[in-house]
């Protein structure tokens, strides 16, 4: 199974440090989307999406590691909960807001990702398969955080 | 960039025909995600997210084409446009129900992968990331389809 790019990701974000961890709407950063030559028939019809979703390289991730402390938190986490970019496939997943398409350049909003960033792959953003704003993060109870309900933030 | 099995999707269905496109809850199917020993101590603090992303290899899938005819479409459109699972890099993106977790086994539902399918990278579901509810598609116009706005439904 070995994966190809098929374009970049041109974002402000040179370093960890200040990157968002996910998009968020608080946060806004613009950004392009280069697709290369061989993939640019596949943008047609993708204009009229808000939302794509894209899946991309995590090239500087350290080595993962299964259980991790994530951003803002103290206790460590099993990997898999969280959205840590050192994974055993370090695949990042983010969900942007689509500007507009010029060519084979995706102008998008909310981006989250650092610069130089390999891309895998765009899927369009599917509220019906994608968007499920009622699914939980039941509490954890322990003797250290008891009730605690504060939703889970990834590691930088 | 080589990827690794980190588990293997087990699920009713053996065969193309007849999986449902995406997770739905009108279809529901209940499987099992099984991780390999390596990788199960990333699972811990998981079983407190409702909903997971599971991100697997389409192994199945045929050669990528970047132009192709959507489920219950008939029109070509753009690959980058769809969910279908020939992609260049063919990784497959579902949000489903996690019921419980037993030992190393996801016990879950509203699952659409084919049985057998490479297990690349869970990841929980997180609303305020993940969930847009009001992500529109808006209306494609042209001579065929004046003012259509269906969804897009994925190629099988």
């Amino acid at each position: 199974m070995e994966l190809l790019t098929i374009g970049t990701i041109h974002s402000p974000f040179r370093e960890s440090v200040g990157t968002p961890v996910q998009p968020s709407s608080a946060q806004p950063a613009e950004g392009k989307i280069e697709v290369f030559a061989p993939f640019t028939e596949g943008l047609r019809d993708l204009a009229g999406f808000e939302r794509v979703w894209l899946l991309f390289w995590c090239h500087r991730a350290r080595p993962a590691r299964l259980s991790v402390v994530p951003y803002r938190d103290t206790v460590e986490r099993g990997l898999f909960a969280t959205r840590a970019p050192a994974r055993p496939n370090p695949i990042g997943l983010s969900a942007v807001r689509l500007r507009s398409i010029v060519g084979n350049v995706l102008h998008v909003g909310e981006l989250d990702i650092l610069d130089g960033t390999p891309l895998l792959d765009i899927k369009p953003y599917i509220p019906l398969y994608d968007s499920f704003p009622a699914a939980a993060r039941t509490a954890v109870i322990s003797a250290d955080d008891r009730f605690e309900q504060e939703p889970l933030t990834p590691a930088e």
